[in-house]
Order: C-alpha cells, then structure tokens, then sequence
C-alpha cells in the first residue's frame, strides 16, 4: 500500500494528516476535545445527565447520543444554517446517528445507569473527514465525563461503563486507482469510491460505509481500503490513549 | 454457506425469501412496481419530468433522486406520520438518499438530459429490508420511465441512460453466529451484526453498510457477509431481467 | 334520473364504479381494507390503542379518529410530500376531519371504553371520490378493529360500539346539467356543482358538503342531488355488508 | 317555522342576531369592514395587488382568497396562537379556504384581470358564526376593494367584475329538535346539527355544508335548514346592499 | 423642548397624539383595553389562568407573559401572516419580550401566587409606536385582571400584586435634527434616531432602547430624548389611571 | 467610579475581562475573529458574497447582515439546539438584529456596492457579554472582509466602506449598587440593571439597551452606566485598531 506515490500534500498513500487533541478545550462540559485532522477543526462535548429519555426510564440502563453540526463558514463557502432553515438536513441526521451508534459500540449501557451523555461534535473548520474526527474526537470527551460522573459517584466506581474506545478514518480510491487514508476535501470531492470505517481499539469493525461516487468498486479494492483504514484506526487509537494519560 | 442450519421460517441461509415484482402497478406514473420481499410491500413509482433543479440548470444533464416513506401502520405498532410531526426523520433521510445514490450509480446523467426522475418508495407493510427492496424494485420503475421516455422522445433514441442494473440486500450474522441473508424483521431486530449491501448487475459493489447492532464484527466475519450479498444481488438481478421482459 | 344519457365511461348517471373491498390487507392492523371505486385506490387500516389523548383520560369514552393522505405519486402529475414539505395542505386537514367525524357518528364512545382507534386512509391512486371511498373502507376497517377488541376483551362482549355502518358517495352536474352520481376525475374536474353525502345504513345524513365550483345551485338541483346520493351510499351499504360477511 | 317557542337570547327560530356592518373601518385597506352577528366580532379586510400568484400569470385572469384567523382570546378561554405553534390548524384552514370559494363564486376572474383580492378575516371576539359573519363582512370589503380598483383604473370602469353579492349563515337543529337561524355558541356547542349555508343575493346555494354533531339527520330536517337558511341569507343581503348604500 | 416648531400633524414635539382607552373592550377577557396612539390601534387582553409553566411549578411565585402580534393588513401593504410562514419573526418575539419584561416589572410574583396571567397585544391598525401602545394598554388590561382574580379569590385580598404602573412612549431625532415625542409612522420610518422607553409610574426606567437608524447619537442628544421621555410617560400614567377609575 | 471596591475576580468596578482578538482563526472565511472576554469565546467569520438580497436588488447598494448562536454546551448546562427545536427562540433574533443594527451603522451602503456580507458570531463558550464580544469581533473580521473585497476589486480600491469603527460593551448594577463594566455570568444573572451599549470609535451610541432586571433604575443610575460604557468602548476600539495592525 506504502507505494512511492505522492499526494498533493506530499503525505503517502496510507499516512494520516496531522492529528491534535486539545482535551479540556471547555470549561463547562465533563468532558471535552477540540480535535484537528489538518485543517478540520471539530469542538467535541460530552454532557452528563442523570437521566434517560422517556422510553429507557425505569430499565437501569442509560443512554448515550450525538448531535452533529457544522458551522456556517467552516467551508469554503457560507453553507445557511439549519436552524434558519427551520430543519435539520439528511447529512447531518445521518453523521448524527453514525456517531452515537458508534460511541454506543464501546459502553456498556446498564454499566451507566440511568444516566444520559450527549456528546455535541460541532465543526468549527471543515477540510473532509470531519465525522471521522468527530468519532474520534468524541471518544476522548466520553471517556472524561465517564471518570468525571464516576468522581461524583453518579455511576459505581467499579463499573466498566467503557468496553474499549472506538476511532474512525476515512479512506478512499483516488481517480488515479490509488487507494488512500484519510482524505482532505481536495481529494475526497474527487475520489471514485468513499468509506469511512469506525473500529475499536481492538481492532473490530463497528461501522463500514463504503460508497461508489463514481465508478462502482471491486471486491479486491474493497479488501485493500479495509486495511489501510484498520491501520490508520490503530494509530488514532494511539493517540487517543496519548491524550487521555496526559 | 449453505448449511443445513434452518432458520425460523424454513429457509436456508443464504435463501432469499419469495420475491415478488408487480410492474406498472400504477396507471398514473412513467415507470412503477410493487415489490415484495416476503411481507415486506414497497411501492415504487418513477415520475419523469422534463426539467432540473436549479443548481443543474444548463449544465445539460439531468438527475435522478428518490423519496423514501413508510405509511404510518406498515409496521406492527402504528408511528406517527411524519406530515404530522411536521419533520422527516433521519432514518427516513438516510434511506432516501442511499436509494437515490445507488441509482445514480447506474445512471448516465448526461446521457439522460436536462431530465430529472424522482423515484418515491412507499412502504405499504414492513417486515424488514424495506430499504433492500426499495432499491430493487426503484430500478424496475427507473428503467420502465427511461424506456418511456425513450417512446415520448425526450430522450435521444440511442443514449444509453442506464449504464448497468442495481439491486440491493441484506445480509447479518444471527446471535448463534450464523451469517444470513435477507433478513426479515424478526431476525434484523435481534441480529449482531446488519449489513446492506448494493450491487450492480456485473457484481461490482455500489454501497457496503455494515453496522454492529451488538458485538463488533471481524473482518472474516465482514467477508463471509459479503459472499452472501453479492450471491444474493446476483439472483435479484435476475428476478428484475425477467420482469422487464415480461 | 337513469335517463338513457350514457357517461363518458358509458355508465348511467346513477350508476356507481365497480367497487372492489380487499378486507384484512394488511397483516398488521387490527382491522383493514383496501378499497377500490374504479381506478381510486385507498388502503384503510384500524390501528387499536388501550388508551385515549390526554383531553380524554379520566372520562371512560374512547376516541376515532382519521388521518388521511395521498402518496405524491397517486395523482397525474406528482404533488410534493407534506412530510418533505414540513406542513399538512388544508385540503387534507379538511379531508382528515372528515373521515373522523363521520365515523365517530356511528361510534358510541362510552361503549368503547377508554380506547381509541386510529384509521390511516392511504391513497395509492386516485380518480376522482377518495374521500367517498376512504369513508366507505375505513367502516370495513373499523368493524373488524372494534371484533378484535372484542375478542381480545379490550372492549365488553355485549357492548354495541357501532350503532350503524357508514358509507359516503360522490355526487355532481355535469356542465350539460346531469346530475350523476360517482363522479371521476374527468367528470369531478369539469363539474359545475360538487357534493359529497355521508349516510348511515339507516339512511339518515352525517355530512352533506356541496360546492358550486362554477354557478350556484338551484333548491331543485340540490335535491335531485341529494337523491342520488342517498341511492348510492344504499348499495355501499349492501357491499360493506357482503365484505364483513365473507 | 316561526313558531312562538323562544330561545335562551329571546329570539324566534327564524330571527337573526343583531347585525352590524362598520365599513371602512380599517384607513390602510383597499376595502375593510367590521361585521358583528351579536357578539361575534370579525374584521375583514381587503388587500388589493396588482399581481397574480405564479400559477396564473399570463392567463389574463385574477385571483380572490381568504385568510381567517382568531385572536388568541377571542373566545371564553385563551387558545394558544398558532404563529406560535408553527402550523395552521385544520380548522382555520377549512374555514379560510370556504371563504375564499364562496367568494370566488361571485368574481368573474377574467373582468377582474390579472390582479389578486386577499380577504383577512380576523375574528375579534367570537360568540357562534364566526365563518358566516366572515364571508357575509368579507363581500362587503370586497365590493369596496373592487370599487376602488375601478377608480384606481386598474380594472376597466366596465368590467363586472362583481357578478352577484354572498351572504352565509348558520343554521341548526337544537336539541329539543327545532331548527333555528344564526346560532350564538350556547346553541351552537349543543346542538345535534349545524349548518352553514353560503348563498348568492339571488338566493341561489354556493356552499351547504351540514354536519350531524350528535344523531344523523333526516331529509325533511334538512329541508327545513335550507328553508331558514335562505330566508337569512336574503336578509343579510339587505342589510350588506344597506352598508354598501350608505 | 416645546419649541414653536410644528410637525406634519400639527403637533409640538413634545406632545403626545391623541390617546384612547377603551377599558373592557372584551366581553371574555378577565381584563382588556383596547388602546390608541392617533392612528395605531392595538387591543390589549389579560387572560388569568390558576397555573403557571412547568418550570414555576412548586415555588410559590406566579408569573406574567406577552405575545404580540400584527394583523397582516394593520399596515399600509400586507404582510404575510406568521402563522402561515410557519415562524415569528424576529421583530415580533423582541416586541413580545420587551413587553412581558416592562410589565413583570412592576408585578410582584410571589404576591401573585401560583397563578399566569398572559396578555396578548394584537395590533388592528398601525401607525408608529405599536409597541408602546402595547405596553401602555397591556397595563390597563393587567390591572383589570388582577382586581378580577382578587375577587374570585384567586389571589389574596391584601396580596399587593402591583407595585406600581408602567407605561411606554417613542422618542426620536427628526432629519432636521428636532427631538420629537411619540412617533407616527411617518416620522419614524425617516427619523435618524429611534428610542422606546418604558417607565414607572413613580418616574424610573425600566427599559431604555435606543437606536441610531442614521447617524450615531452623541450624549446631549441623548439626555434630550430621555427628558421628552419621561414627560410623556407622565401623561400617560395619568390616563392610565383616568381609564382605571371610571 | 474607580472606588476601591473590587468584585469576584478581582477587577475594579471599571476595568474590562481580559480581552483576547486571534484575527484570521479560519482558513476559509473573507475576514475572521475568535474573540474573548475573560471566559466567553465567540468566533466571528465574515462571508461576502457578489450579490444582494432580492429587495435590494438593482439599487446600486449593499447589506451587512448578522446570525449570532450558541453552540449547545457552551454554557454551563447543556441547551437544546434551535436546528433541532426547528425554530430560533426570541433572543438568538434580537441578538442578530442588534450585531446587523451596529455594524451597519459604521457601513456606508453605497460604497459597499451590490455586494452582501454576511457575519456569522457563534458563541463557542459562553460567561457573560456573549453579544457585546461578538459586536466587538465582527467588527474585526468586517474590516478584514472589506480590504480582501478591496483587493479582489470587488468593491472600488478607493471606496470609504467603513465610515468607523464600532464596539460595544455591557454596564450594570449589582445588587450592592455598584455600576460595573463588562459583567462576566456570575454579575449579569444577580444585577439588578443590565445595560448593553454600541459606540463607535468615535465615541457616540449606536445602540443603548438598558434593562431593569431588579428594581426600576433612576436617571442618575443611568448616567452612571452611560459613562462607564463609554469608557469600556474605547479601550475596545483600542483593542480593535491593535489587532487589525498587527
């Protein structure tokens, strides 16, 4: 995969942006992240509720979602905002409910009890990957409001309310065959084939999308985007830990 | 694959369940099929309109999108209407636009001409892979509005709108670890792992969505679901060839 | 009023489409009917709730009521969702209020306890009369939702929930000056008066609504109108039977 | 149908309310008038544009519509205003789309030109009526508007653009089963049928509407309704010809 | 300020235009006035409710509202109705909230009890100052339904729930740079400066907006307008009070 | 003013938070501010776009607009977002007025040309004054925006835009009755008087908002806080002309 070939920005094939969290950005929230792929730039927050929606009251067990947003100008041009809109649109439900089923993956819900954690991903700069980078970055502020709710005896100090973290990564086959990691808008407007794949610390898949936005894709092509995306998962896993034991 | 393992109506695990196509079910629309997948019911209809959206306008070529819906009792328990809650779902959102996707992915936009075809999947009754269906049966109605089109001359005689066909299933490895295809309510709502996968009639991949309901997945776990999609696809494309030859 | 006049589709004047009442269409509802008067389709489905809206509770009546809709591809030309759309059109409103209303005329509320039933009226096609038809199938759906609950002891064994059938008809002079009964799109679209009558199997009127969409009516007109009608809610009433005897 | 028997406000069956017509109330409108049937309050206004909605431009032809609405304490409790609420009830759109017909019925389109007629009519305070007090004041605004237009020269002095005048009123079958006129809403929220007539000055039918609020109704009730109705009718349209006069 | 100066109405600058309060306008409101500043004219209603929302529950202290509204022809051209658009405007929920704000000013809530009073303030016809005139009258209708409650023994006898009164008035800065009191729509829509005060009875401040429309204003300018002010709302107080003794 | 009295964090009565400009934070937008006083965060992007609204089109002019918002958690409990409510609450509109009201008044129209700039100030954390920082920082990236059109010559090289500069600055009350600058959350949610005030660099209002949150305030109160805001806005203006220096 590591073949000679350059990108535009002069990274290899199979190398990821570079990567920075800043834990804590937040003052208020338990936990939280502001986490950069390059120029993407996503504000992660994780608020604590002790509470659960209507339909889980009562069961013991708790709930963790996501809501996803971008900011007007975190692209090249002034996208309108949904709530002038009036309406939410189907890519920012459908990042929304990819986060929060992704965070679910990895936490043991009746170990939270009747506790509810919302985890906010607003991006604050877009240049592609940005719901990657909100999986990722969302893990870190999960994992500070779980020790914080544990701090405060809102959940058992025991319990292990996190199975495993859980990073994303896009990857994607250039128009000239190549398959990539990480893709930067430049390159993820133009690619023929799109996958994100969410997959824990351990290295299971949680999520795979894979989409043909242009030609559609060989099974041998899909074999080779899985690794490349399984490889980059494992060092955002890393530099996870990094920013949680700092 | 074909193991002797039974499931809970008798079919085979990599046995699709009884496939219905019903074409030109509608007298009003260019192109229409009710599909059946078991008790899954999915009315498609192909509305042809001789005009594009704005942001196309000019650029001479035509779009092809698709609306998702499910009347309010096709499932067990009544939900609300989405008219009523006066805002569309993310579900409903997703499903809409990967229909619309796997169908461009078969449709030469230029070749079609400053033309637009809204494909609307109504779901009559539920019992899962309604969105598997809907692609399936989409691709009936979208080739019938071409054809017509074709007939009523807004279309260029010998252009060739429809590069390839589409179908799409489900596939997911039950709680005892069995991998399955086509799963209809009762197995989807208790599987491990849910995967829907779209294909064309040469077999190549146009969307891969795999999600982990409850445990990870491994990747053999992913390739063994992935032979199984592409074995299904390969017979739904066939059942859609004998309807539009009928 | 069968004066030897023949109608575009070479019925008499007082003569209804064929009507064709699919009971027990859906596999989920506790009551329903797919309903057809000629080439307007309408699924009607009964769905059963142990429960009453808030305004209700603490009463012991129960509660009907209607929602009623058209897939946007139903008619000639494709409509927009209202779900797509965010609001409910009035004519729908008008046409949900309707249905709700005319059932609960022959619904005696303290005999059905504290439930409620909802009727989804569903237009797969229409061609002229679908509220008429959505009436006279959502009575079907709604005798066997009320013989489910009986069965199912949600509601008393001797409790006489329904003190009637229900059924309603389409009425209208034509430009020519015929009145006729049953009307069509071709005929609807082009009519200079328009009438809808809700009756009773007894006979007796629920609703009377008629419109004079070119000239006003004259006494005379409305009551050869009225005359028509009530002939043919008498043969719905007849085919309501049939269908709840099979 | 004059009969001695009295009503709670003093009246015979067949007596109207205290009628109030205060044209021009409003100094900005084209047309405007202050209707009052007793206690029921509505100010209608019209609004004149030398415009037409998309659909019609270039036909030549002008549109009539109607807007009603209630301040949010117009009646005994306060409702909740429906700007608020973010969506228009059936009620209110059923009422403003019969207002706008009933209208229409007496607007020859083609001599108005391509112009638009908005009718608002905002009920004050309500006590019962509020639909027929609507349409009866909204003529009134109407012909003002219309004779402004004239003056204006934006429609030609010739044009008739007014063909008949409207009027409308409520009839219903009290409890104790006599049929009364214009019912205030003690009657009104009682009463086993309620009706609303719209009718020309000529004394033909525009809009009959009836509706069994508690037992169905039968024929010979009926034509004892449209009895009383029309002799209201005729007597609005003396006291509309009155207001016009002055 | 009283220059011999005349504006285009024949007032001094410092005079207010002639004000009307038609005290219980309503026959359901528990308090109401209708209110008029010259040509504007809004009709104030108080409506009592023994209730208070969800988050005042259980504390003992009550809580006063405001909604304000325009009728879409109480202008020189129509507006579209908000409650057709779906959403309030930005200018109507400010002018809501300013007025809610201006009248808890002189309540006290906890004298109040567990109770809600809502005024709604629809503006019939405007011409400049309809806020103010809202807040002027809204007083009148609260003082109507708080004598109301304390008679139905809603809130305690000797409960002092008014601490004082409130009034409101317009000032500006006309192009020819004379500071100028209550503004009708002609002089406001020009003028280079804008201000709405609203102050007690007793004299003080309880909101001060002001607003450069063109230059910005220096601080005599300011302390002008404030003079003018409060002379005006002086008079208004008295009419408040004449209103509320007849 | 500047007693000896010092408040919770130490400042003096008159003394400004820490204000911090990071001028060009996005990679994307035509002008960019991250603006912070003391603890609240406020990301100001301005967008500019070769057009103008509909209404002003072809007069030769241009608009300065503004949307201001707050992320979900950027206060110390988390808020439901307004895309989700489908509907912006009273107080995000009048604080987009007020921000568009102030930079307008320092924006000559004319010279800006058929050209629109949108600012966008979306509050990342929130302690107090989130308006008054993001007027102060859109200012900032407006000056940005404005010589970026300058050099792109999409507005004439010698045009006088920005007639001054414009910032602003909340004053207030605390319940001990001391006046204050720059209120952080802890001051504003207990001050008895919150005044917010837009001046320009040269030292006149924009915009005075005051607010008797507690008691009424007298004229001699109010002058106090006029003053205090004076001062604080030129320190702002200060900050401002360092930052657009560097």
């Amino acid at each position: 995969m590591t073949e000679n070939l350059q990108r535009a920005d002069g990274r290899a094939p199979d190398q990821l942006r570079e990567v920075r969290i800043t834990r804590g950005w937040s003052e208020h929230a338990e936990g939280s992240a502001l986490i950069e792929f390059g120029g993407t730039r996503v504000l992660c927050t994780a608020s604590f509720e002790s509470n659960v929606p209507r339909w889980l009251k009562g069961r013991g067990t708790g709930w963790v979602t996501a809501e996803y947003a971008m900011l007007p100008r975190a692209t090249n041009t002034r996208s309108s905002r949904e709530s002038v809109k009036g309406k939410i649109g189907g890519r920012t439900h459908e990042i929304s409910r990819l986060i929060g089923r992704s965070l679910r993956a990895v936490v043991d819900t009746a170990a939270l009890g009747e506790n509810m954690i919302t985890l906010d991903c607003d991006v604050l700069q877009a240049d592609g990957g940005t719901r990657t980078a909100a999986v990722t970055g969302a893990y870190v502020a999960l994992a500070d409001a779980v020790a914080w709710a544990r701090e405060q005896g809102h959940v058992a100090r025991r319990a292990e309310v996190l199975t495993d973290s859980v990073a994303a990564v896009s990857v994607g086959i250039l128009l000239n065959g190549t398959p990539v990691l990480d893709l930067p808008y430049s390159e993820d407007s133009t690619a023929e084939t799109d996958m994100n794949v969410v997959a824990t610390g351990a290295g299971e898949f949680v999520e795979v999308q894979g989409t043909a936005e242009g030609a559609p894709f060989r099974r041998d092509e899909l074999d080779a985007l899985l690794d490349l995306a399984l490889a980059g998962t494992a060092q955002l896993t890393r530099l996870q830990q990094e920013a949680l034991a700092s």
